[in-house]
């Protein structure tokens, strides 16, 4: 079993954002999302020594390394590229005509109770435009995908529905524009400056990227045909035979899979695990756009020790041990241990960072009263638990993939008022709940055929979870 | 001459909303959009002694009082009653299936970049929803209106326009709603109290008043056909004959109009002009609901004194000079000078009302220096002053009665988050705009007929504006 170099690019979330689509490519390249799809697939066949007989394996029958990246092109082609594919009918084929005159009705009424901003009494107290959008997209996933609890694919009626109004809650974004420099020849033949409007950088990033791994996720789904596994309805078992007895339950043959169909849910699994990275990369990377608001910062304390409290403060402050030594120490009891350890080190972080930064502006008032000597090495020593912290919250997020929304998140979320980020929040948080949701079903299929053949090599990747499918060998 | 019961009704603004559509009818009955359209008529016909073989005049034959209003019905019959109405089609005869596939696209633009309100950077510095669409609102009308510079039907491209972009800006009133009491028959024979939603109240009592309105302008416009008068278009002319020569002027025959011409002008006058006053009576009953920002009332002077400046508060504690009276005082010389004085007395009003509420609220502070009979005779004194306030800001707007948007009402539409509020405050202004553009145009043409015949009964109605139409014979 190899500790795959998935979980170092698992490390990278608060890399610059140009960078976030690498998995495995070089530094100096910076891949855009025309390169997504052939990549996370090269990174999928690269770890198999046979072609796998994959519905989705089979589009990337190359893995040279120059088809997976376009190269750092300037900006007025990123443009027309992006241009290009979003009137890509293929990849992303929602067609106008298919529009019924019921559902321009359907579209009116979405649009107006975004406007009234979920506020049905007219909206003197609805949300902004921009978590309203946030919350319907939230919404429209939970109504298509639900608690997605069998393989199978989705049936076109849902899928319909996911593209036709993902397309309406999208559509703000292709009216953002920012304007950039360029140059234009004069009448007079010389050279002038002009202003020219171009598709808003992190909208141009990303949003293509999020079609894409939405396409594969829902192509994923729709190639979960013909399988050996079936499922078994809640309702006609009886009560007490499993844990969770109102659920479908999986089914596989006597004797577990076939060779072919594991290595299909192998390969399926590690391309779904790519496309969770994906999504939660650009999800983590937005929200450290997004500003903290105003009220939240005001009564965040301002000492990071008082934000830690006792234990964790001493955890930190506790000599050279490593972040898994420190995750270690902290002896986390649930989800909810976690999460409140995180959002305890996201607040110290922020009132260390805020700390550095008055005295860098030379604000800070301790200037006066404290000795140069001293004052240098308060601030190492704040640099050092700001490094300490982010480790440690780097380590519990890497044993606790799916954790609810942090605190500082949420309230991001909640007073954001810039559309472009509420939608790429919104979309990569959903896409990376899909990708979870996918990963823990395909756990749930192998543990179903360990218990059918000990022998079977799902043994190893039979706890559901993406944490499992780390250690994919 | 006669002076019409018209300009009574003008001035009953104020007036609960309920009694907004009146005009000629008892005080006792509450009439609503259902009896406007006839009441406008009969309104009409009252002032001919012959019947006016006008198009829209035709379609009310009667003008038995009970035929204009409905009676006052419960709430339910209202609801079910305004449904109706808003379905059906002839009225408002905006079909879907008249909807392009090319107008699903504008469609979604329009709400995108409603979303936005109005910032294509993101959002983040975007305006409210409910300024967006008052923005919205104004601009459509701009765009199809525009100037109005000739009285004729409104082309059908524009037309559709108008209907189909209103319909989606008005689109968000239709999923308002409150709750209300109501009582159901339980399974067990008991009544029981529940909470039925309701379309709101002001949405229900204007909207579908204001779109009578609209249909009613449009209608009159659709019946400048087969005129005796013409345009001369600009360009033609030489610069120097006419001030304006780059207008549309209008032309009549030598002699002037014929007498039929003259009835039929004069009766579509009388008609917009009670459309005017009813789209100008909603505009100012919504304005008042709507609050002062309160960012605006805290800078706004405390003192009622200070507010006005030392004229406007000499004139108004001049004795017992009735509103004409001080309005000659004040000589104001243009529409500026007009609404900087009603823009001091609003001031001065709020800042009184505020103190009289302080005073009734117990939190003044000037109660503990005065003497009782002192505090008594100060109050006196401050609703003598607001009532005479209200009198002269009164007189200003029906001798100024298309003054630009007041200071107060500027900044409520700026801030305001009622989405209903903006939607109503927006297409009640407009239309008032549309209907005093019409008798403008009317004036144009009555004057044109009074130079071709100086005899001719238009002469007392020659001058353009709404002014001049209040005297109508």
């Amino acid at each position: 079993m190899v500790l795959l170099n998935m979980r170092l690019s698992c490390c990278t979330w608060n890399r610059e954002m140009s960078n976030r689509m690498e998995f495995d490519q070089p530094p100096d390249r910076i891949m855009t999302y025309d390169g997504l799809e052939s990549c996370i697939l090269n990174a999928n066949n690269s770890y198999e020594d046979e072609s796998v007989a994959s519905k989705v394996g089979d589009r990337c029958p190359t893995d040279s390394p120059s088809s997976c990246c376009s190269s750092n092109n300037a900006s007025g082609s990123f443009f027309s590229q992006w241009s290009m594919v979003k009137r890509d009918e293929h990849e992303w084929d929602y067609s106008e005509d298919a529009m019924k005159f019921s559902d321009v009705d359907v579209m009116k009424e979405k649009f107006a109770k975004l406007l009234l901003g979920e506020d049905t009494t007219g909206g003197r107290n609805g949300v902004s435009p921009a978590l309203a959008l946030s919350n319907a997209i939230t919404n429209l996933a939970g109504t298509v995908f639900g608690e997605l609890w069998k393989l199978e694919p989705l049936p076109d009626e849902k899928k319909n529905k996911w593209r036709r109004e993902m397309d309406w809650l999208l559509s703000p974004t292709n009216y953002m524009v920012q304007l950039v420099p360029a140059k234009q020849c004069g009448p007079d033949g010389q050279t002038i400056e002009i202003m020219t409007p171009q598709a808003r950088g992190d909208v141009h990033l990303n949003l293509p990227a999020l079609q894409k791994l939405d396409s594969m996720l829902l192509e994923t789904l729709d190639s979960m045909t013909e399988t050996e596994f079936s499922y078994d309805e809640g309702g006609s078992r009886a009560e007490g035979r499993s844990k969770r007895w109102w659920l479908p339950a999986p089914q596989v043959p006597v004797g577990g899979l076939s060779d072919g169909q594991r290595k299909k849910l192998l390969t399926q699994a590690k391309l779904v695990l790519q496309i969770f990275k994906a999504a939660k990369s650009v999800n983590e990377a937005i929200l450290l756009e997004m500003p903290i608001p105003k009220a939240i910062s005001d009564v965040l304390p301002k000492s990071g020790k008082e934000s830690l409290g006792e234990d964790l403060y001493r955890i930190l402050n506790r000599g050279s041990s490593s972040a898994c030594d420190m995750c270690n120490a902290l002896s986390l009891k649930s989800e909810n241990s976690a999460l409140d350890a995180i959002n305890r080190l996201e607040a110290a972080i922020y009132a260390w960072k805020d700390k550095i930064e008055e005295h860098d502006s030379g604000k800070s008032p301790a200037r006066t009263s404290w000795s140069c000597k001293d004052h240098v090495a308060e601030l190492d020593k704040i640099e050092l638990l700001i490094s300490r912290a982010e480790s440690l919250a780097q380590e519990i997020k890497i044993r606790y993939p799916d954790l609810p929304q942090k605190f500082l998140d949420v309230m991001k979320i909640q007073n954001g008022k810039d559309v472009a980020h509420a939608i790429i929040e919104a979309y990569s948080r959903v896409l990376g709940n899909l990708a979870f949701s996918i990963l823990t079903r395909i756990g749930d299929i192998s543990q179903e055929d360990v218990l059918s053949d000990p022998d079977s090599p799902m043994a190893t990747n039979s706890t559901p979870g993406p944490g499992s499918w780390i250690y994919l060998d």
